[in-house]
Formats: structure tokens, sequence, C-alpha cells
């Protein structure tokens, strides 16, 4: 399996290094229980006032017309992902009892999170999209404007990024980057780094 | 130490299974490598095409000047957090070259998760805050317009509830709760359980 760890400069936990979001999955399915661990280690995310303003749709290929269906709400940068024998919609609950959630997104963040650690810790790979058409998605699965769906997530077993097209072949075998420390973590003021490099 | 793992119902990592957010902060500070680890494990997390939208503005209490200036910008409800030994204010990057980040949210939450998640790994306790004041944080930090602030931080080595004001302290022994699996993963439609029960 190809695997490219962080080169993080303080130690952290190897799940959070090797997790990585790949373009390449194998054909491998994914069975119910393992699904399941998925989305119950997303409802043990914290939330403000334990709002849980999270939700699921998932598609499975066992289902290949659901499949399709919800492969179809895509942008054309992320027709890989069709490969992923589990595609999910997570969306927000922006509004509750009348009231905006200001934190619905960022919640829903910490429970993908979550899930994709959990994921990681199963030997799978886990791909987050923002590209995909918003307003498709609210008509196709009949989601309410109280909710937010924000991120698709395409889920299975690695595959290889050697099978890849070459455009997406060169993204996954590319090293990964990330800003150093200073960059966004400051002391005082905004900008101002905190020493923690 | 007290403890209150989840009843998870599948499955899952005991780091996701035993965290939860406390209330009560032993004395003990936390030193500045195993905070750097902290900031790093958000630095790996996932980002829609790696824009990793996140920053902190951090204050530890041995600079306690700065410690309480971070505390002044909390709400009432939250003045139990004032004992933890470092406080941060989490930003999300909202606007980057005059495009609004429709997902800058939800990628700071995937980068607190990674930190609330290595901070449980190492024996720290997280809790994070949505009731703050923005505008003062705002102000006090020089936040530019283009970042928001979310999320308020209390970092520090979990203390014994049984020491917390009646209140507080009931909230910290309750048992912790969350919806069911049925009523937020959908198949084929938004509502109708997927079955993942």
């Amino acid at each position: 399996m190809f695997e490219k760890p962080a080169s993080a400069g303080h130690p952290i936990l190897d799940l959070l290094a090797r997790r990585w979001s790949t373009r390449a999955f194998s054909d491998r399915s994914v069975d119910r229980e393992t699904l399941a661990s998925l989305f119950e280690a997303a409802r043990w995310a914290p939330s403000s006032g334990n709002g849980q303003p999270w939700s699921y749709l998932v598609a499975t290929k066992d289902d290949p017309v659901e499949h399709e269906r919800m492969g179809s709400v895509l942008t054309p940068g992320n027709v890989w992902a069709h490969k992923a024998p589990v595609l999910a919609i997570s969306v927000a609950t922006i509004h509750r009892a009348d009231k905006p959630n200001r934190t619905a997104h960022h919640d829903l963040g910490l429970a993908n999170e979550n899930l994709v650690i959990q994921a990681g810790s199963m030997g799978l790979a886990v791909h987050m999209m923002a590209g995909f058409h918003i307003d498709m998605a609210r008509e196709v699965f009949d989601i309410p404007a109280t909710h937010d769906p924000l991120a698709m997530i395409a889920i299975g077993y690695p595959g290889d990024p050697e099978s890849l097209p070459e455009e997406l072949r060169a993204k996954d075998l590319a090293p990964r980057q990330r800003k150093p420390i200073r960059e966004f973590v400051f002391r005082g003021k905004f900008g101002q780094p905190a020493g923690l490099e």
C-alpha cells in the first residue's frame, strides 16, 4: 500500500500522521458493521450545547442505482470518487428552532474528522470533497432549507495510485505540504507567532 | 480520574469513546513541547484544496496577564475555563483572495478535532466553547475581517469534577447522551433511516 505520512515537526499520533486523502480506491466493499462504526465515531463528536448539528446521506455500491444517483451530484473534477464503494453527503443543521446555529459547519467538521480517524484506524481511506452541486444535492435528496449539504465523502479501502489517470496520479504521489506553525499559531495579537515552532 | 466513556452502539476507537468536555481542570501546567504537538496535530488536518483555513491565538498561565486578557473575552457562563492553564481562540479564514471560503468553518472543525484527539492521547482534557464575545475577541487580538473567531478552547490536565460548584459538577457528572444513528444517517432521502443502527 502506498503511504505518505506527514513530516510532522512535533510528535503526533500515528493515526493523524498517516491519514491522507487518496483518490485511488480498491474494489473491495465496506461491510455494514464497519460502516456503522464510522457513523458511531461521528456520533460521539463534541458540539456546541451538544446540538449534534450533523447528518449524513449514504450510498453504497451494493445498491448501484442509489450509488450512481449520489455520484451524479459530484462535479466533473471528482469523477474519480465514483470508484469508492461508499459515498456520503455530510449535512449541517444550520437552523434549529428558528435560530441560526453559528457553529453548525464547525461542529459538522468535528464529527467528520472523527469519522475520518475511525476509518483510518480500520484500514479505510476517506476523501472529503467540497466539489459537488449543492442545489442538485438538495433537490435529489430532499434536504430542507434548515440544513446545509457541505462536504461529500468518498470512503473505501485504499487502491493503487499508479492505477489513476496521470493528473490524479501526480496529485496522489505528491508529498504532503502544510504551512509552518508560526504562520497560524499566534500569541498576543493575530499574526504574531506564538513561538511554538 | 473521573471518566465517562461513550456508550457506543458499535465499536469505536478508545480515544474517541473516552473524549469528553470537562469543566474541571487541575493546576498542572502544559509544557511547551506538549502544546506544540497539539497544534502540529491540527496542522495535518485535511481541508478543501489544502487551504488550511485555520489559525489560533494562544495564552498560557505562565504569562498571567495574557491569560487573563484572553479569559476576559469569555461569556459569564464559561468562567470555569479561567482555571485551564491554556486558553486558545480558533479562527477560520473565511475569505482568501477576495473569495469567500464556504468550507472554512467546517475545515477549522477538522483541525480542532485533530487537536482534541491528540490532546486526549497525551492525557489532556479539552473543552471547546462557542460562548465568548466575538467582537471583543476581534478587537482585543486584532483579528481581521477576513477571519472569523469561532471556538474558544480550554486545554489542561483533567481535574476533579467534585471540586466544581454544584451546577457545573452536575453537568460534568451527567451521563453523555447522543441521538441514535437512525436519526442522522439517511439513505435515499433526507430523514429516511439508512438502517445502520
